[in-house]
């Protein structure tokens, strides 16, 4: 079996987001190494494989996906069920959690910290970090009563929320204050 | 059978897309209005029902989800799963596009048209139309060689990207010249 391919650049935390889930599933990845600072996404054979000129991507085979809670999405039905759930409350609730990965979280952590990687960056750090606060606030308050973000076990739903969260400080966002936050990231 | 009681703010297209989407699948609704300009997702009691204090909100039983992605995959799941798809494959294309909701669109379409609604919305108007002018040049792209969004039928992509698009113009982000966006509206 030919493993996936994975379009990846090692400092973004959506890529790392697939890279680590393929290694808790024993899921052999090709990595393409993608210089997204020396604008290889903004390339035309690069929008040929996707139009939104995004990184991370996943190629296996002839099936193309993006964004990187789609990419979570794929291999946890295809090899690993007990990471997903299809029943309509289960899916329901995971969906919930990928949906504030792909806007809350990125609107705060992840721009954050992109504002520190790259100051040239078209970003309203204020506004960033005021949401990054509030997320911060709002999982510290849903980890104090359970370890897992949903659903009673680890799912895609913590994969696709935790990077960024993890990786907060370096948007400095500093996670003393947030006591619940510390074990679910361990 | 006591209906889903929805949690609703007529001006939302969030909101919206859940209407839309149960009315089309004849899910009955009990919807409960929730006065958003008057501040009532900012009350404690709105709080405990959904933290992140936003609309829309379903309650179904003691089921409760936000979040209106994952609320249009809970009832397509339970009731009409010709509406979704569960395979690898089907639901990474879905989750893909539900991701683009969540976040471009609503980066996008969605402030444009809220920064015109309410001018004391504290919102990047320039950024905001950049924004919609890629998602309508993107999906106008994609549109071109299929009638749907994925897998060559409607699905709750559709359901999810829509509403804000085809609200652009309240946005400032006229839909002429976009040929293959008005047919799929329709």
């Amino acid at each position: 079996m030919t493993p996936p391919i994975l379009y990846d650049f090692e400092l973004s935390g959506n890529c790392y987001k697939v890279r680590v889930f393929a290694s808790m599933i024993n899921l052999g990845l090709v990595l393409q190494n993608v210089e997204v600072l020396k604008g290889e996404t903004r390339t035309e054979e690069f929008a040929r494989l996707n139009p939104w000129q995004q990184i991370p991507v996943l190629r296996d085979g002839d099936f193309v996906v993006q964004d990187s809670q789609a990419i979570l999405t794929y291999p946890a039905l295809k090899y690993t069920p007990q990471w997903i759930d299809t029943t309509p409350m289960g899916m329901g609730a995971i969906v919930e959690w990928l949906s504030y990965a792909a806007k809350e979280v990125s609107n705060g952590p992840q721009l954050s910290r992109l504002k520190f990687l790259d100051p040239h960056e078209d970003i309203d750090l204020v506004r960033a970090q005021a949401i990054g606060l509030k997320v911060l606030r709002l999982l510290d308050n849903s980890l104090a009563s359970r370890d897992w973000l949903c659903l009673g076990r680890p799912t895609i739903a913590d994969i696709a929320v935790y990077p960024y969260v993890g990786l907060c400080r370096q948007g400095k966002l500093p996670l003393d204050g947030y006591p619940h936050i510390h074990p679910w990231l361990a």
